[in-house]
């Protein structure tokens, strides 16, 4: 079975959008066993529509598309759909409903232009969008199925999970597939790949793949078993192979699936009923984002200093003012300082703190850009390690930030840095 | 005049890897006037760029493509394409020479799959690769340009600079492109389209086209002039058109271009000598991180308090414990204080708060997971507004955070709000 993907909008072909509808929904069918073979961008061209859903349908049986499903003018893709599909547009009351609730819980008012986009064409299954006005489109043509979704990607992401997936499990008949991620920080894909080279060539004998998916600072493991088998044996399969990689490389490993730096480090401290404070300069509040991104964070985190400037250091968290002027803010004591300084006046267990230079400019021959400086401060010690990132300043708090929740996690569970 | 693109590799369709070549393509080619009109991701596959080639000759004078050249794959896709360019390969004498000295700068071995790289089809014409070992390789056919280079972004990149821009700019004849991008907050796509319906309809008769570019809390409109006239007449138009526009949706304008809410509040602030700090209660962090994404933030920002729980509210801020035991955290009074408390207590010019419910869980009937009060404190006033954002959490977060930003830029310039 043939899958493909396109996604239709100006903006990804002049340079301005990274198109990452395609690669979230490339992942998304491959979890299911649905290969996709295609993933095209188009402008918002009534044309262009047009010849590849033509073109699409000849090769591929699952077509998923996305973009100019918007209420303003330059979305003319259900016009062309109407068109392509040989129907008219009918107001779909539902949708109606839900967009007049919508505007009404956030006590706005609604536009004609509003309602409009409760307009479906008449021969589509309308799929729920929990996120937003645009519905999604569900049509079966020659027994292919073609759905159309808003190009936002929040709203896209709801429709897949809520409707799209489950519907394609049970039009299509899949074959059972498993997968298990392995979560890793601070060693690359290079390195990783050197080090499990023998267990990955294991795998093909038993009807297992692996796939290597990088961010900035971490690296995720895909395991998947597709297969023949009952879905407890391909689990139990899947299971054992797990076992072995955490033996090989169980140091680099913190959580697994859709666990995060940040709620695995949570978890830990409620087990221990500890809290936490940061104290942060290069990462400029990323690391506190990180942490509150998890619901329920202010169970365990009371909050911090964002101490960008040295009198901040200083005033807000203690850091000896003598210290700062002879020897600058990047170094090893401050660190210790920031993060002793917040544990002790914001009254928690333990404490992160940053201290380095973000970049693009700022670096000098001791401290070049990318010198970061990590303190952790807990029940039993303070401390601090000497990081050097890269040249991208986004990068660079993004990996920082990675990298200061995992020390943590270290030190709460005691695994030796 | 078409161009397309096409990106070869099995990561780009499974969810490994972000297609950002083709942005970047697109992105280089629009700023010689040439339109992108598709780009399209395909498996390393032989049947699949067979078929693709054909296609793309079709429809497009110019093709660029990129992957499926390294050392371990070449061997098909270099084969596939003596097979589409009824040619054979040939070693290519002076790529043996760069792979050589390459190898030997490195102080590498040289193998003899490195050399292998060297070969190339025997009908094309061969494109400098300074960054890496495989070269780019130019075909015409019929009149129409295919470019083939390595999909490592930063050896295409050099080739594209180097070598592809120049040939094709004296190949091809090229209409101009001119874009200029207006940046909105606060308002919805809908009603920003209502507003501006008039001035929208009358694009087309000037040969402008508009796109609207949503994302959290924020719509970008693309003006584009594609066209017969010089680049100065497409500048000017667009010009006087962004005048009418800004003559009506004025007030809802923070930025242009490649401006961010940050960078516009950061060069508000430098111009009048002024300093900020943040008091995040809700936003957790991420007001502070907006503002530090801005290199050289440090000459404004002074940095601020992560105030998660009532106790930090207080103590580090000086909002009224009295208060907070009352009426609880999420209200005008405490916003007020809290950005009064940061302003007095880290002594700059301006300060912002944040306090209210992200989600998912913990709304009351008064305050619905979504609320936010926003303060703002200034050398004028304190003061304070309620916001109702939606349900989910790290939107919630995202569009406070923007909404925040926008807010202090207007009580900066004096806009009434």
């Amino acid at each position: 079975m043939q899958a493909e993907i396109i996604t239709i909008g100006d903006e990804l072909l002049i340079g301005q959008t990274i198109d990452t509808n395609s690669t979230w929904m490339g992942e998304q069918l491959n979890s299911i066993g649905i290969r996709v073979h295609r993933a095209t961008s188009i402008a918002d061209d009534r044309k262009e529509i047009l010849n590849i859903l033509h073109e699409a349908l000849l090769r591929s049986e699952l077509i998923l598309v996305t973009g100019g499903l918007g209420p303003t003018k330059d979305d003319i893709t259900k016009k062309t759909l109407c068109e392509f599909f040989e129907t008219d547009l009918i107001m779909h009351q539902p949708s109606v409903e839900r967009i007049t609730a919508l505007f009404k819980d956030k006590g706005l008012p609604i536009l004609e232009m509003n309602l409009l986009q409760a307009e479906v064409p008449r021969s589509c299954k309308v799929l729920n969008n929990s996120r937003g006005t645009a519905s999604g489109m569900w049509f079966e043509k020659n027994g292919k199925v073609l759905v159309f979704m808003p190009g936002v990607p929040y709203e896209m992401m709801g429709i897949m999970e809520e409707e799209v997936l489950p519907e394609v499990q049970s039009f299509f008949k899949r074959p059972e597939i498993v997968h298990h991620t392995i979560l890793t920080q601070g060693v690359g894909e290079t390195f990783l790949a050197e080090q499990i080279k023998d267990w990955e060539d294991s795998l093909s004998s038993e009807e297992l793949k692996l796939a290597y998916l990088p961010s900035p600072g971490m690296v995720k493991l895909r395991l998947s078993a597709y297969g023949g088998g009952e879905k407890n044996a391909l689990e139990e399969k899947i299971f054992r192979k797990k076992k072995e990689l955490e033996g090989l490389i169980g140091e680099h490993i913190f959580g697994y699936d859709k666990e995060t730096l940040a709620s695995v480090v949570g978890k830990l401290l409620l087990e221990r009923n500890a809290t936490l404070c940061v104290a942060e300069s290069c990462t400029g509040g990323f690391v506190s984002h990180l942490i509150t991104c998890t619901p329920g964070s202010s169970d365990y985190f009371v909050g911090g200093v964002i101490a960008y400037t040295n009198s901040i250091k200083d005033h807000q968290l203690g850091v000896s003012s003598a210290l700062l002027d002879s020897e600058g803010a990047v170094n090893d004591e401050t660190a210790r300082q920031m993060a002793a300084g917040a544990r002790d006046r914001l009254n928690t267990s333990y404490a992160i703190s940053t201290t380095g230079i973000a970049g693009p400019s700022g670096g000098t021959k001791e401290n070049p850009v990318g010198t970061v400086w990590i303190g952790i401060s807990g029940p039993n010690r303070t401390f601090a390690y000497r990081f050097q990132f890269g040249r991208n300043r986004e990068r660079n708090i993004l990996i920082a930030s990675h990298t200061a929740l995992n020390l943590l996690r270290k030190e709460i569970i005691g695994q030796n840095v």
